[in-house]
């Protein structure tokens, strides 16, 4: 095989990727849209808030690994299994969702413009984002807890997500991301502060997606190798990203973490080593699903796009 | 029975259930002093957070209420039980602390008293406390994924914590709460306001009493008509306190809601009819569980402490 043929493959595979993220990410918008939803006595402003705050933008890389990984072990899924991955697929996006809400509060990052539009706090007031963000959490064990599969199965999903989101995962990275403003740190401590601030919950979903497809324990382990090389390709991506792309591109402030003297994969490897070391984790990745064959693919399309990703 | 002999009766069961309930407070407090620990890697200072708010004071009568639940249906609990109640009672108290953390940060109450301490903000600074109050959801529902009882019923009890503790409760409340402010309520969005704002974990906290004790569902129906009565005295009693008790008892300022011209149980009825509303709640609760004979006594105790408590 040429050069050639093998670039014209990845292109083909890429378009292919993004036709079926796009299809993905609008049905879980779908999905959200409707979990998302006042009862008669309840806060229609809290939910306004909430939905303003999940629905109508991004990615849904995190949806998109809980599908491509349920779909990796179970090529031809139940209508069960499907209806259980919607579920799983919406609590990660609500739990990225509400991290983003806090996040860009005052007394965090600060930041008035999420995905293009004004921040929910902006929006709604500090109050109702700090609300609007400690209610999507409950909503998104609520959904896993209604996912039409063996209650062992959703016993383990919810331990998983709240691994992950936690003081040991998501939120304990954003301390240790807090506290290490203005520090230099070494490549260990960095790498650490990643795997749990971002690659905690990336690595959740993924897991989320072989827990609600019934995986055998050597498919999880397949799907754990390749998560934790793509938890971490991630951020190395956003942060090669933070320095090369447009504030119009990225729909966020570019140059904030140089500014803000946060420490990067940039900042401590430079420019080129920072691009190189996504590229040896995107082959970790890719290597770790071979097993999976075809019904992998999506996986393997999601570690093409998040690496080559230029927003 | 003479009206003196019924009184002594009162008296003593009340003294046996505070006795009882500084026991459970005690031993709950070991629990969670074991379960909010960091691992290597995490943030010891999101964990110092944490614990902060969690640790060393309360009445922890959300916990209390769950083990009293789950002792009035079965009377011999099992080991398995006992752990799982344990779990239970700890999850709804971390849920509690997580509320009063956000509560009391400046774009909320802006409290910076609570139980005689400084805040969580005042002492470890905002950002550290919104991350703490995050970081003590997921804990939540970890260890209820971790009881040792059968999944179906963990199931049952991660979608009650959650219900409760979301939109369509607890953080539905708050936000009502929050947009009432400055508002004259009628009686039924007061009760409204309240079932969801300080109810809805309260009623959790004895459905999931039921739950890991395996309740029947008359048992389970008994159960919601005592926790629907005393889920709503809580907060008339609250309202009472408010105007009658000092600072130094409360362990937080006294007097705040009439100061910020919040609507309460006293200025929608009066003082007298307030009172009047608590001790027929409190009849309401106690003859709900009389089905339950002796094991229910915890359950009746804490009708009274809440009912006739003076701080």
């Amino acid at each position: 095989m040429n050069a050639g043929v093998s670039t014209d493959i990845v292109n083909r595979s890429t378009a292919d990727c993004s036709l079926w993220l796009s299809e993905r990410a609008a049905h879980i918008e779908t999905m959200l849209d409707q979990w998302i939803a006042p009862s008669p006595g309840t806060s229609e402003l809290l939910h306004e808030a909430m939905r303003y705050a999940v629905l109508g933008g991004g990615k849904r890389i995190r949806a998109a690994l809980v599908y491509a990984a349920a779909k990796a072990c179970v090529g031809s899924p139940t209508v069960a299994v499907e209806l259980a991955t919607d579920r799983a697929a919406a609590a990660v996006e609500l739990i990225h969702a509400y991290s983003l809400v806090h996040d860009d509060l005052p007394c965090m990052d600060n930041d008035v413009l999420r995905r293009g539009k004004p921040t929910v706090h902006i929006k709604f007031g500090e109050a109702m984002a700090l609300l609007a963000g400690d209610a999507l959490q409950p909503l998104a064990y609520e959904l896993l807890s209604d996912m039409p599969i063996s209650p062992a199965l959703i016993v383990q999903a919810t331990a998983m997500l709240a691994r992950s989101s936690g003081a040991h995962g998501m939120a304990g990275g954003q301390a240790i991301d807090l506290l290490s403003v203005g520090k230099q740190l070494n490549r260990d401590a960095l790498q650490n502060m990643h795997m749990l601030k971002t690659g905690a919950l990336l690595m959740g979903s993924v897991a989320l997606g072989g827990i609600v497809a019934g995986a055998s324990s050597q498919q999880r382990q397949a799907l754990d190798r390749y998560a934790s090389a793509m938890g971490l390709a991630f951020q190395v991506v956003d942060d090669v990203l933070d320095v090369t792309a447009d504030t119009t591109k990225l729909g966020k402030t570019a140059g904030k973490d140089a500014a803000e003297n946060k420490p990067t994969y940039v900042s401590l490897l430079g420019l080129d080593e920072a691009i190189a070391l996504s590229r040896q984790l995107h082959e970790t990745a890719t290597q770790a699903i071979l097993p999976f064959g075809e019904p992998g693919r999506w996986l393997a399309g999601l570690a093409d796009f998040i690496v080559l990703r230029d927003h």
